[in-house]
């Protein structure tokens, strides 16, 4: 058993703090490695679901890898939503499923199923354990692989890496016997390159981005990244771009275009010629936006360049024409003109910071001596940019975005629902908030509505791969790793019920808020056009579906706020928001197709204000 | 669409009758065209885990495949706990995955992952759907993939086959707009062969058999099978062998041996080498019983037989020496000696008969001209049996273990505990009800104790890979597929827990009785050895769980019986049990510390009594 509690020291040694482990008797020796060991915060979550979610949101937060414990059979299986959204997203996981010996593998004994590489093509690896480590061989073999395991999962781009381990009785020690790690465990550290590009290389950069027209900057989800937005900045002022990005891009602090969801969707085909890219750049994940992948798809740029250092990089908008393959900070960097025509060195080199500085770190850019304006893209010319290009034209239709919200909003006739309350619960989130977002209409409301200003929100949603299946989990591991921040999730009725068991444990979240959004079924398919026009709506669609939080609430001694109108909402959010309020739910009712009418009203609103 | 709507009509002209869908957009012309079909009954279930689970629950009770439908991303990833579980308990299932196209596959929108062969080594197969089918060919190939998903899934041994089905926009019909179901759509059907034993193989096997010593004939997992009983029960005569068989080899009615559990866990280790067979004939899957595969293991018989006419074969006991390659109702048939030397042609060939009719058709045994005796397996002597065998031990033993129970329960100072209280509720079943037993401690209960004879009681346990993660659903899937027959769960709190979202949809579930057995946490751990002498027991393997089903009843209309006392359990049992009572939930609530105690009790009596 020496080499399975091994396992816990090496985690530990590579800078692992949390484990979140599911009850099994297959994988009890894991169970006992990480539960003793002195550096491991381990907690327990029966559903294995909801535990892989729960790993991923507190990796998500501590922007380390987590381990996962798991016994053997299908409780491996119930992790791989979560595999894939790691996957998918870039989040280190660590996944130690336990097993039979392969000699028992389908020999029809209990909880035995096919483990080896049981995540197939969501994993970033999969390593087999050894099964007997009485050979010294046996013994490095078993080290070398945590090693590479947590190596893998850790480089970049980071994911989940599977480490199957066959375990044989007895599984348990005797009763009062300790358990040693070894200190002198091999450890093998890897230190990730960060690639630079050549001064020939920036050279030529820099004469095709002074050739190329229009350039526009888009991010993808990200979290956030002080370093990155500080370089950002500087070449958006340098060069006078617009950087448009979604609220999961995390670069509001520094991005002057923000509603392009609003206003995407209004301008007219002749309109939007003029915000087309002769050069796009890009960086980070997926966007939400749906009006900006169509329009980039339509507009295809004559070149897009994506700046990523390793991994697979995607063609979203079908203009791909060249993969950077730097760190985006780095490449912000080098190609500031400023930067380069000065030979200043760039001071924030260590863009790794915790989520408070980043954002408090921004806030110093308005006393920024190169770039004092409130509206980080400065709009005065540059004498370095030969080309004319028409960053006010982004910037204007963000305005003009702006100034429609709060215009459409106004109107005080309006009937209770969710669009609206969304921006309610918005409005009234506090300083620091770690925000939240469920698929499928949250993240979408939050993404038209935008943040509030100046009180550094991250945000945060699955959109590795846009499910509704573990939004509440990842939620809630982000609350237990950051006991001191708020967390707020902010989703719908469906994607709210489907993970319930994200409460199904013994650790009090006191930092958590749920506002939920019910309008008993999936509200989205009564909101896009297809499905509403189809006899099948309500029962095959929309699925109407009957529960409300009350119970839930009761189960898991959550508080609970019911709303079922704007006063009682207004009422409600400063209580449930405040500090001393403690995990609660506050459960928003409205009626779907009320809902649909408001959405529908502002569709068309936004047609009229920007045809 | 046309290819995608013949979907619906292959499926439906092959005999699947029940569709499970969950709500998606991408999915939108699989749910449509199978919606609108006219002979295809649809229940859509928004949590895959749950749906997938239900749909294995209805696939099993109707002995037919069951469509799946689900959407792009993680929902197929939901699936695989049932996809496993219905793998290895040979259960067919067909599933639809709804896809991007191919040339939208890692390119960052959203919900997207890498859908083809989702499910690795946990399927029969998995399909590719074609992603145009304009060309005559490519719809050629379209319906072909349909013929061939369902003929694999459906042959032996029965599976879980995918179909990735690519979908481009638009996803739906004009409003109004009709789907047209081709009838002349390419239909091929699958024979599967039943192989027989030719006339040299038969006198070979009878010639090994009369060879062979002490021969004991035990059976695994398996559904209710009239034709194999009939066949067993006149080998059992004929050849004078023992049967013997576990709760979930659904052989009560003519096995001798059903308390295994009980005797090999108390005899000596000289007593048991008087059971110690010379062949062992074995058929169908999994055993619960611990203490007989660790028998059998030790007992190293020189011969083991397996009967299973296709796929891998297990070797369950380390001891394999041949595979027959006959389904175990031609085996027993063609070595019945009676038969063989009377020439009589055994008429039970179609062993397919529902439920109701397969344990009616036992009752007759008792008016069998050939073997009239209460006890099926006959023990004088037969003339063509040379060696001396001794079935009468392991009959014996059985009987006293019978005694050994009813003694044991009869002593009235006994607290309130799970294992009474789980022998009050087999013996109020009804009869021909359906049993679902969960994992974990419950299915182990109730094999120990055994069921109330003669009331036609089929049992059910998800023993493919023994997972707590969908028993609920696979009885509500039960429930559903059999209305007019009592279906009754019982289970333990984490298991019931961990699988709420089996009763988050909008279907009643009259003929549904769950009895759930609440300790507050994972029960079995503070009853196996290892884990109660650590110090990590309460937190790490038993987690208490605060929950009790009262908030569950209450969000989904069930009646609620809880009960804390025999008293209360007795009078609640006919209510609960009554036809007009409708869904509902008797919980159980008994101390785990009590529970531990208590059962510790009876194994130091089986030792007492058997040693």
């Amino acid at each position: 058993m020496q080499a399975i509690h091994n396992i816990a020291e090496i985690c530990a040694r590579h800078g692992i703090t949390d484990v979140v482990l599911s009850p099994g008797s297959r994988s009890a020796p894991l169970t006992l490695a990480f539960a003793r060991h002195p550096d491991l915060t381990v907690r327990v979550v029966p559903d294995e679901r909801a535990a892989a979610f729960i790993g991923l949101g507190i990796a998500q937060a501590q922007r380390r890898a987590v381990a996962l414990v798991c016994t053997s059979g299908t409780a491996g299986l119930n992790y791989a939503p979560a595999v894939a959204e790691a996957f998918f997203q870039h989040i280190p996981l660590v996944i130690f499923t336990a097993d039979r010996p392969p000699e028992w593998i389908d020999q029809l004994d209990g909880q035995t199923i096919r483990q080896r590489n049981l995540y197939g093509a969501h994993a970033k690896g999969a390593f087999e354990f050894p099964v007997d480590t009485s050979h010294a061989d046996a013994k490095w073999h078993s080290a070398r692989i945590v090693n590479e395991a947590i190596n893998l999962a850790q480089a970049a781009p980071a994911g989940p890496v599977q480490v199957n381990v066959p375990l044989r009785e007895p599984f348990y020690p005797k009763a009062g016997e300790e358990i040693v790690y070894e200190r002198d465990v091999q450890i093998t550290h890897n230190h990730d390159s960060k690639p630079t590009l050549s001064p020939a290389e920036i050279l030529d950069l820099r004469q095709q981005l002074r050739a190329a027209g229009r350039v526009v900057v888009v991010a993808g989800q990200q979290p956030s990244n002080p370093g990155l937005l500080a370089a950002l900045y500087e070449f958006a002022q340098a060069r006078q771009v617009p950087v448009v990005g979604d609220i999961i891009a995390n670069v509001g602090e520094v991005s002057a275009v923000q509603r392009q969801d609003i206003f995407l969707a209004g301008l007219s085909k002749d309109d939007k010629v003029a915000l087309k890219p002769d050069l796009l750049i890009t960086f980070g994940q997926s966007l939400i936006s749906k009006s900006l992948k169509l329009f980039l798809r339509d507009a295809a740029p004559a070149q897009h360049w994506h700046l990523q250092a390793a991994g697979e990089a995607a063609d979203t908008f079908r203009s791909l024409t060249r993969v950077v393959r730097v760190q985006p900070a780095v490449f912000f960097q080098q190609l500031s003109v400023l930067k380069i025509s000065e030979g200043v060195v760039f001071k924030g080199s260590n863009p790794i910071l915790s989520a408070p500085q980043i954002l408090s770190k921004h806030s110093d850019f308005g006393s920024n001596p190169n770039g004092a304006t409130d509206n980080p893209v400065v709009t005065s010319a540059n004498s370095e940019v030969r080309n004319v290009i028409q960053p006010v034209t982004w910037q204007h239709a963000d305005a003009a975005a702006a100034k429609f919200l709060r215009q459409f909003f106004t109107d005080e006739s309006q009937p209770f629902n969710e669009f609206s309350a969304f921006r309610h619960a918005l409005a009234a989130l506090l300083e620091s908030t770690a925000l939240h977002l469920a698929n499928s209409m949250a993240v979408r409301y939050a993404n038209i509505l935008g943040l509030p200003q100046g009180r550094q929100i991250e945000v945060f949603a699955n959109r590795g791969t846009s499910g509704i299946d573990g939004c509440t989990s990842t939620a809630v591991g982000a609350a237990l790793a950051q006991p001191g921040r708020p967390v707020v999730l902010l989703t719908g009725d469906v994607a709210f019920f489907y993970d319930r068991n994200a409460f199904w444990h013994n650790y009090p979240l006191p930092n958590l808020r749920v506002v939920l959004f019910n309008n008993h079924g999936g509200g989205i398919f009564r909101i896009i056009d297809g499905p509403r026009q189809q006899p099948e709506l309500d029962e095959f669609f929309e699925t109407r579906q009957l529960l409300t939080a009350e119970n839930t609430a009761r189960d898991f001694n959550l508080r609970y706020f019911p709303v079922l109108s704007f006063a009682e909402l207004e009422a409600a959010l400063p209580v449930f928001f405040a500090a001393e309020t403690g995990a609660a739910i506050l459960e928003v009712f409205t009626d779907s197709k009320t809902n649909a009418a408001f959405f529908e009203e502002y569709r068309a609103a936004v047609k009229a204000a920007f045809a």
